[in-house]
């Protein structure tokens, strides 16, 4: 079983710690969030990111909400409706809501929170068991990919689907973590996933696990891939469709696109909770617009090393920031999920009426 | 003709004064340069950017050598040597270097600072009449691209090849200076270009000539082309092979996939000289590494306006950092140059033996 080298979510009595991620990379910050108002914050401003780690975050913040009022049933569906509107694009974040749902409407009020508590813990613990099945799962796969050379196997990523994104081991990284435990030689391309740079939390977090790893711009995704250089990609979700078209961090089509016109097995990695089948397919998942300011600005440090933020743009300027983009199920190899390797095409035969 | 609102590079007695592009698009700066070693800075440190302006700004620096010394054979090999250093992939620059010898090398030593001057002053003008050249050529093409709706003309670009890379209207948008020109209606989605952000240049000479643009992100071409939110892709070329493979800025490739993908024309926009039928194809042109600091490092104004940098990395982060990708002649549809607009796999058939 993966330990998280920080723990990404905790309960602490009644409040919630987090591992405060607009910190990373320069400092590891843990937050305290005491209130339904904080939780949403801290989804809406990226302090947690990932989709596990939105879900699981979400789930404490209805604790935390029927912990500080009356727990009736205005005030639970409050907190899952300001909730479910922090981010419109993860599916786990609504997937979460509903477990939290299910649970807590049929109870009286004053039985909620207890409840709340425990089954926001219960989320968490699922989590990382099956973050640690999807690395056993993607570990088989690893095994049976082609290295060029006798160099380490070259696993590219997108933005960052690692322990920090989870409750566990991550998504697309807990193959790389099951790897390393298993003494398979690995090496991780990390794509700089530019506006906001999560490929730094990803560099970040190879670093804590001390896994070799090489940082690119975006841009340079596609030469390495024509060139060879890489033997596999695995990227996360954040909503997979019936059809197997898969919503990630905008940029992962481009990697995917350059992937198949190499020949390279591109993989999405993610829990079963991710498939959304009611999404017949990649054309009506709804994609976040973040707005101009991310593009035109980056956040770093300074000469003394103190976190700072620098305008890339002049002010007025106009942009475009997708958060998100599609990937249709025919670049996708497999979707490693905690059930097992599944071709897209195969989801729909895996779907049982209830989403777990 | 197109006339440059600041001209990118034009003598000034014996000096040559140049727009500084790393002060963009905070300040537009003028910089006088005197030596051929300032000349090879300006031009390795990117004070000058762009295929065809690193060609007319290297010929000024064969010229400031011959000036400045005896202008004997040892120097003006010495010279051609040092320039051609400068960087490995732009053909444009060996072509121009190329042209200074085939003038210099048959003359008398006191003879050759004068014919210089004149010859580097030749290289420029002849570049602002191939832009305006490959602006009507462009332009024609436009107006037969069908756009969705009533709205205008979107057109994608990458990097910066506009006024700005060149002595004259640019080559990627010297088609859209033509239309605007001509008053056909034009949008144009500018992608940052990390690592250098040269998009950031794009967006600034746009917005200096009154063209409505939209910045983006690297990583959002492939949902804005895959959504139909773009009518065409231009780019420019750093190289061209005879089969029509294209050397350009790393992402151009990725670009080039999903327009590809989406039905999406994409056409390269570059002068003829950019071609290089010594090599027959994109595995045989030389792709520069400019390391890990461009990656990690990245240039703004601060809070109070002030040019600043940040890092963006931790220090020891591991960075691959190739400048340019390759574009397969199969993605191409048409290559705008100042003859016309030439099929990738017509190339051969336009190459009479001389290069220009």
């Amino acid at each position: 079983m993966f330990v998280q080298p920080i723990p990404t979510l905790c309960r602490d009595g009644d409040s919630v710690l987090i591992l405060d991620q607009t910190a990373l990379p320069w400092r590891s910050e843990q937050r305290r969030l005491h209130t339904l108002n904080e939780v949403a914050h801290a989804i809406r401003s990226m302090q947690v990111r990932g989709a596990p780690l939105i879900g699981g975050t979400a789930a404490y913040g209805v604790a935390l909400a029927l912990a500080t009022g009356s727990a009736d049933d205005a005030q639970l569906e409050h907190a899952l409706a300001v909730l479910a509107a922090t981010r419109p694009t993860a599916v786990n974040l609504h997937w979460a809501l509903a477990r939290m749902a299910a649970v807590l409407r049929p109870l009286a009020a004053e039985r909620r929170a207890a409840a709340a508590w425990h089954e926001a813990g219960a989320i968490c613990t699922d989590d990382a068991a099956t973050c640690d099945a999807i690395g056993r799962h993607g570990l088989e796969l690893l095994r049976s990919v082609r290295t060029a050379g006798d160099r380490a196997l070259r696993i590219m990523t997108h933005c960052n689907a690692g322990w920090l994104a989870t409750m566990g081991a991550g998504t697309a990284l807990a193959p790389v973590y099951a790897a390393q435990a298993a003494g398979l030689a690995v090496e991780v391309v990390v794509s700089e996933t530019r506006p906001r740079n999560q490929g730094l939390l990803t560099a970040w977090e190879l670093r804590e696990a001390g896994i070799p790893h090489l940082l690119i711009a975006d841009n340079a995704a596609g030469l390495l891939l024509a060139r060879g250089e890489v033997d596999v990609v695995i990227t996360g979700a954040d909503r997979i469709a019936a059809n197997g078209d898969t919503a990630n961090k905008v940029g992962t089509y481009l990697k995917a696109l350059a992937a198949h016109a190499a020949g390279v097995p591109f993989y999405i990695a993610a829990p079963y909770s991710t498939l959304d089948f009611a999404c017949a397919d990649g054309h009506s998942i709804p994609i976040e617009d973040r707005g101009a300011d991310e593009v035109c600005t980056v956040y770093g440090v300074d000469a003394e090393g103190v976190d700072s933020q620098l305008r890339l743009c002049p002010p007025g300027t106009r942009a475009a920031n997708p958060a998100f983009d599609v990937t249709p199920a025919a670049l996708i190899a497999g979707i490693i999920t905690e059930r097992g390797v599944i071709a897209p095409d195969a989801l729909r035969r895996t779907y049982q009426g209830a989403r777990r």
